[in-house]
């Protein structure tokens, strides 16, 4: 694991690492976030924040003022980067496939399957990484945005013994339904539509026992809510099915998909881990 | 003006605009962030906020997270472009001279001086659009990074009736100096060091009185603090020059350069400048 950049910050470190992913088969850069409390050696629960289409671990790091509240609360923040990345990596000539766009799948086709192991990277390799390198507990938490708040969703509901909770701003939360989460799914996956319930919140939660905490924010005026985020599908599917889900659905007025949503809500997801984590 | 974009941010607007300036004679790009107070019609206080060395308006717009502290305490934000811009505006291939990197001052030689009219666009052209286009009051006050440190002080320390405060990070307060502000000067203002000491603020406050409160950050572990910022040498010139002046200078340990730590000490700043409005 080689330390590419560190910054103080609120106290603790922001730090940017690559090493070489086994599952993904190529480097990965990740970001990570350690209060001063994390430096001086205390074990902190650890919040994962996976990023969107065309992200990278930088743009949850440098845009959504997450830090602060980490930093008073005393959690981990970890953000990956959004896919494997590198000239032998597959890509494509657009912006939600290919590098940047990784959906937290497991890709079955090729040239996909090579390197895009982004499920076994976010939910396995890299936790081991972190709990072998930084001072953390086994207390784990998922956030995301759009993307990365389908990734959030998704592995949540996959593995609940995993993680206390779950938050997404703005997710792709019912991606079948959408024609991003068609494209992905069936680029990466292939036609069966089975294999892409395997993935899709909304299915999931039909599915499966589920009971942590999960927290959705979601703009009214998101260019992208009522085509390919669905969030309301996820939203009632749970209700339905989870009898008893902690759930709180809040709706944005003129709230839009940026960034700038996420940093005017970003301290009560935050404080919604935190009290997860008992904190 | 052209409203380019606009964003929901803490209940209020963060809206970048385009207009023709006359000082600079080519279009200038600017941001504002309006808190929900300034939509309902209450005329606020202005903060202009100034970028530094490569930046445009969003660099402080995205990274700097001030607009969480102006909503609270109802501040207009104005974040200005660092240079005038465009395929017909003169640059150079290096990042600290040229498009990116106008020093707030009126450039005198040619080719600069046909569009690098920066202190005057920042003076007395953006606030006659702000005070015309946006509910705000009369009161006006400074803040900056770098080379927008310099360019807070400096403006503030030559117009003390127009500002009712000025605070800075990591400032270029000593730029005759150092290499940075040694070729900007003699780039843009010919070899006359005359010249350079009417923009250069340890000049500037050895020689007139000043005795509005100054706020300055600065990480003890940035990379240009000992040979382009200088700091201490304005501190030492403000103590020893302006009696009573009232400055607080921090030195931050282990902070470097970067928008991390600008997001550190943010709040810290918006509270002096709210208190400085007499909010």
């Amino acid at each position: 694991m080689t330390l590419l950049t560190t910054h103080k910050l609120f106290n603790g470190e922001q730090r940017r690492y690559r090493h070489y992913s086994h599952y993904n088969q190529c480097d990965m850069t990740f970001s990570v976030y350690l209060p001063s409390r994390a430096l001086q050696g205390y074990r902190l629960p650890v919040l994962y924040c996976l990023g969107g289409l065309t992200c990278t671990d930088e743009n949850f790091s440098v845009k959504s003022g997450a830090q602060r509240f980490a930093a008073e609360w005393g959690i981990v923040l970890v953000m990956p980067d959004t896919s494997p990345r590198g000239t032998d990596v597959a890509d494509a000539d657009v912006y939600n496939l290919g590098q940047g766009a990784g959906f937290y799948l497991n890709a079955t086709r090729q040239p996909w399957a090579q390197h895009y192991q982004m499920y076994d990277y976010v939910v396995t390799e890299l936790p081991e990484l972190i709990e072998k390198h930084f001072s953390v507990n086994e207390q784990r938490s998922l956030c995301g945005h759009s993307m990365g708040g389908h990734g959030a969703l998704m592995i949540a509901l996959k593995n609940p013994q995993r993680y206390v909770a779950v938050s997404a701003f703005a997710p792709i939360a019912h991606p079948v339904a959408g024609a991003w989460g068609q494209t992905a799914f069936s680029t990466y996956l292939g036609a069966n539509q089975q294999d892409w319930a395997a993935y899709d919140s909304t299915e999931l939660i039909s599915r499966y026992p589920f009971s942590l905490p999960v927290l959705i924010d979601q703009g009214s005026v998101d260019e992208y809510y009522p085509e390919q985020l669905n969030p309301q599908d996820f939203v009632q599917a749970a209700k339905a099915k989870a009898k008893g889900i902690n759930i709180r659905y809040q709706l944005r007025e003129n709230y839009d998909h940026s960034y700038y949503f996420v940093s005017t809500f970003i301290e009560s997801h935050i404080s919604f881990h935190a009290e997860a984590f008992g904190l």
